[in-house]
């Protein structure tokens, strides 16, 4: 495989052409942003932890018979994933009041939902990534009626097996964002990443006075220090519950 | 029927107690707002012509088959209505991109749509009336399923009467905002108020230089002129048109 020139420079990654057009190479980077972009920084180590976390939940997912675009690991901050046709839209499932669900709505955050939530935004930097909802989508043909029941269906499943998979290594999945394309061929496969920049992630019975300790890019967000020991306990919980699935599979 | 003591003063409307429990006397005011009431105004003449006005569009509705909580008027200015149990959501429905809608994902005002879409949002003053998908109503508890399968059904049905109603009279109905409640038997009524407030109405085939000619609120927001005569343009259409109507049933 062969990395050929840059596609795409995001908030967090690089993307650069291959000479498989199907497959594009990723670069995860140092840089963390927080309001779309409002607020900045580079945290050394962010790329390698990200990269890595988002690699073994991906392989912990397709255990659980949930495909996704990762195809395999290139180095610490680099992996190939299968290219798809975006969808414009950040997928967003809460299973707690958080964040701007909690402000919105002006209910408490960790206040708890009658059920699951799925959010849709409209994946825009110029118009700061507005709330959008079903109709919405389909009026503007961001995405058709069967595309939306799919991710639907999809990101409930997905909820699912991550909330699992979070609560096996004693983490609280509160919400988390995720990104959806169509490959080639019309299928819709889970996307991007899932990292605790794309996650609320709460650490769970291991809190003083009723204070949350997040896992998460809330760290960075709200200033409570630096997000790498956060990141690391994620990623070696992770690592853990893989080694532990796949020494039980074999 | 007795106006006994005001139980709600709105933005637009006095809500007053009468001796039928099942009744509330609503009086129009000459108070205009916009931007939830950041921008306010006493504006002569509006409290008559609003009043007259969605009488006039609930004895249309009413006679194409489609209920609401009228029971009768009292005056120029006041309406006896059906007390409902208010579900908090300003009920949206858009067969245009127009307002909110268009600045939120950045298109033009006046952009068709691929079909009407509905949107909530949750009404509250607090918090601005932001925004909410189904889900998050279900998740808050501010109506079932049901209720909002009912609420959906009935509020396109509205539409499908409300654009022919204003095509009748050469106008034509870009969105416009109702709500809704529950009678005590638990049936869902349209109630609160159908004027040129809660209706975006552009003048069809009038428009000069490609301008749209408003005759709704959208004068009062952008500081158009004043809104009078439009109202009073509206009100003279639906008249004729109810009087028309009521000719050839008779
Ligand atoms: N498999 C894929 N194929 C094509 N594009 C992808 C794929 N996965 C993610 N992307 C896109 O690549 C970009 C990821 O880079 P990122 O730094 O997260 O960007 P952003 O600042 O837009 O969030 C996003 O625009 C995302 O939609
Ligand atoms: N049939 C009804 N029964 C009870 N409340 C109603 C009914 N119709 C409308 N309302 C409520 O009465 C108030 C109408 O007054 P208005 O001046 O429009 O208030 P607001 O500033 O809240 O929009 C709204 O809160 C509306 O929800
Ligand atoms: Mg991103
Ligand atoms: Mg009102």
């Amino acid at each position: 495989m062969e990395k050929l020139g840059m596609r795409y420079q995001g908030k967090a990654k690089k993307l650069y052409e291959t000479d498989d057009p199907d497959i594009l190479w990723v670069e995860y980077t140092d840089q963390a942003t927080a309001g779309n972009g409002a607020k900045k920084a580079n945290i050394e180590g962010k790329a390698r932890l990200n990269n890595r976390i988002t690699t073994v939940i991906f392989s912990l997912l397709a255990r659980r018979g949930i495909p996704s675009h990762f195809v395999r690991s290139i180095s610490d901050t680099e992996q190939l994933n299968r290219r798809l046709d975006m969808f414009p839209l950040e997928i967003v499932m809460r299973n707690r009041a958080a964040g701007s669900f909690a402000q919105r709505y002006g209910v408490a955050e960790g206040t708890a939902l009658k059920q699951p939530v799925l959010e849709f935004f409209y994946k825009s930097d110029p118009l700061d990534d507005p709330f959008i909802n079903r109709d919405d989508i389909l009026a503007l043909g961001l995405a058709t009626e069967q595309d939306l029941d799919i991710i639907a269906a999809k990101t409930r499943e997905i909820n699912g097996a991550l909330t699992s998979i979070f609560r096996a290594i004693n983490v609280e999945l509160v919400d988390f964002k995720i990104e959806m394309g169509k490959t080639g061929s019309g299928i819709i496969l889970l996307g991007d990443e899932i990292t605790p920049d794309t996650c609320r992630l709460w650490a769970i019975g291991n809190n003083h006075d009723g204070q949350v300790t997040h896992l998460d890019k809330d760290i960075f967000r709200r200033d409570l220090g630096s997000i790498i020991p956060a990141y690391q306990t994620i990623l070696d919980g992770l690592t853990e519950l893989e080694e532990r699935e796949s020494q039980s599979n074999s």
